[in-house]
């Protein structure tokens, strides 16, 4: 086999991004609730912070709330149903954990919830989400990611709007929108969505703060104390953290930032993708990928891909011990050998088995592309 | 008045402490749910983390899990109970809001919840737990803080164990360490609590993480999504935070650490004290305090004191303006001008209006509670 390399590459942004932003001197160390000088700087601070996500995001500062994380906005959003005398919560088959597991926390709670089915590039178009609007009858909630975790699949989130807008009662439309902020063209206003989870680490920023966006601050919320973020997200506010997720949305999620980003990406993947394609054991999946009229129907950031003959586990393990690491599926369900996203597309078992993600991020050179394949084809030739 | 200090003299540690801990280079930013390289050494630098946690607070690693804060391990530990068949989760009157607004929202979601009344000093005693675990008679969890965070009131954990260990169905007993680690004695396995919370920013730590001791993993867990901290805490883990936190608990929370700094800060806060005695106008919340046999019974990191005809807010706002930081009530409730603790602990109204709380730290040095005397008498000459 070939020998180690001399540095490492990275091929798992989407499960987190090397540290792009510096932390900021923790000089804002007050609590940002006091009302002392020191208190009122912190708060200020904090405020500053809101409104330089806010001016890159194009929504008011007063719709943002920093939390923890993705995982966090995402349960601050679907737990504002807790207290809803009626009405169905619903979530695409294609959902990150952190949705779907919690959405079966609140079927145990009492809620009526229900799913909304994928095509087979792992979608949902206006056509799936109409029908599972109209199957249910009694919908308020939808969650719909942007950005596939696990594939790159796309959803074409502005599609949708015109379903949502006719129906009689008011749906509120969720986006996940992790693997997308910063890395394909997000345009909350356009696609006139009620919220929204960010998270700073798949982004450059540190771990430990996110954002969700609320178009309307819930009527009810849930885990909260204190009154902080508008009585919408208990707990001291992480100054520093929302002044680092600034400073990355700023550097990285800024509509022309993302474009020209997108292509430097897309002409990478391209590269990555023709390689593959000529390998005979490769399968892209879904195999919709496969088809080049189709490349924008997918992030340029992720890429799902099976190796005949080759368990992903196994792919993986001999790809990191040549110097690079790819995943599986996504790091938030390393702990679970199912594919339960990739069940929901229709991917046969043995390409479920097969699969490994392979993620690129901003640094990403073409170079690294060229030993990764090599790489690849070097384990193809002995396993 | 007197004029400005050159410095400021910071009395709110009970708030937010200063910056103690520098923050790691974010060497590990890999995601430690990955199993490549990058993922290994993230989770090796986690479990690190949480190893020396453990052995600061004297317990076994599995049972710390990491969380953004103080907050949210009240809440997990809080919603553990929400799939429970039967059995009533009680709290004391004098929590913090991130339980008692919690154990409201466990009310309205259908948990049968009650009260433990505390004492005039604030504290519960073994007869009021007695008393309120025999009036319900089905009380299966019970969150009682250590150290009270307006007032400095002292509840001896330990001695409510014979209590808990003589009820014949098992009483989860959780207890809010956030003002009590790094700062009194406190011992996990000899108070025999099956769940405790820390902050790391009250003790010189980042914000935006936590921990959360839990003696057994809980059966039901809410606000998953991942399969993280063993299932009981979802979102990517914050590594850095976790390794900055340990760092801050092996500077202050060492047994032999908090009691040499106990002892600096007894000798510090005894001098105001007696100063503060020695001024007419001033009382100190709860009156015990001003017995000096009482000692003990309160932190001596956090003050409440009224002066008479002096509303808090007009206080704290003067000596801001003097150069001194203090705050009224927990900065966590800052948002409302109610102080239900206080009400809780029999406080009269006036008091509750003038109260004013002075909180210190490590740093804290004689010279400052000297002008801070000075700034006070400056402000009752005027007011």
């Amino acid at each position: 086999m070939a020998s180690k390399l001399d540095t490492r590459c990275y091929f798992d942004w989407a499960a987190s991004a090397p540290s792009a932003c510096a932390f900021q001197a923790p000089e804002f160390f007050a609590n940002p609730s006091s009302h002392h000088s020191e208190g009122r700087a912190a708060k200020l601070a904090l405020e500053d912070a809101r409104s330089r996500c806010a001016a890159v995001l194009n929504v008011p500062p007063e719709t943002l709330y920093f939390t923890s994380g993705g995982t966090e906005s995402n349960c601050i959003a679907l737990y504002s149903n807790l207290f809803r005398k009626a009405g169905r919560v619903i979530a695409s088959d294609a959902e990150h954990p952190s949705v779907r597991e919690n959405i079966e926390i609140l079927e145990r709670l009492g809620r009526p919830t229900g799913r909304i089915a994928v095509d087979s590039p792992g979608s949902v178009n206006a056509q799936l989400l109409e029908k599972a609007l109209e199957k249910y009858g009694d919908v308020r909630f939808a969650a719909i990611m942007a950005v596939n975790n696990e594939t790159g699949t796309v959803t074409y989130i502005a599609s949708l709007k015109d379903v949502i807008r006719k129906q009689a009662a008011p749906v509120h439309l969720h986006c996940d929108i992790v693997q997308a902020a910063g890395k394909i063209p997000v345009d909350i206003p356009l696609w006139e969505i009620d919220s929204a989870s960010i998270s700073a680490h798949k982004i450059g920023g540190p771990r430990g703060i996110g954002l969700l966006y609320l178009r309307r601050r819930p009527d009810s919320v849930f885990y909260t104390g204190g009154g902080q973020e508008n009585g919408v997200r208990g707990g001291t506010e992480n100054t520093e953290g929302a002044a680092a997720l600034a400073s990355c949305l700023e550097q990285y999620a800024a509509p022309e930032t993302v474009l020209a980003e997108y292509a430097r990406a897309k002409a990478r993947w391209k590269k990555l993708i023709a390689s593959l394609l000529k390998t005979e054991r490769c399968t892209l999946i879904p195999r919709e990928r496969m088809n080049d009229a189709n490349e924008d129907a997918f992030s340029p950031y992720i890429l799902q891909a099976a190796f005949k003959g080759i368990p992903g586990e196994v792919m993986a393990r001999a790809l990191d011990d040549l110097g690079f690491a790819v995943s599986t599926g996504s790091a938030c369900s390393s702990s679970s050998p199912e594919r339960p996203v990739l069940t929901a597309m229709g991917v046969e078992e043995n390409l479920r088995i097969e699969g490994i993600r392979i993620s690129q991020g901003y640094t990403t050179t073409e170079e690294e592309i060229d030993l990764l394949l090599e790489a690849i084809a070097e384990v193809l030739k002995f396993l």
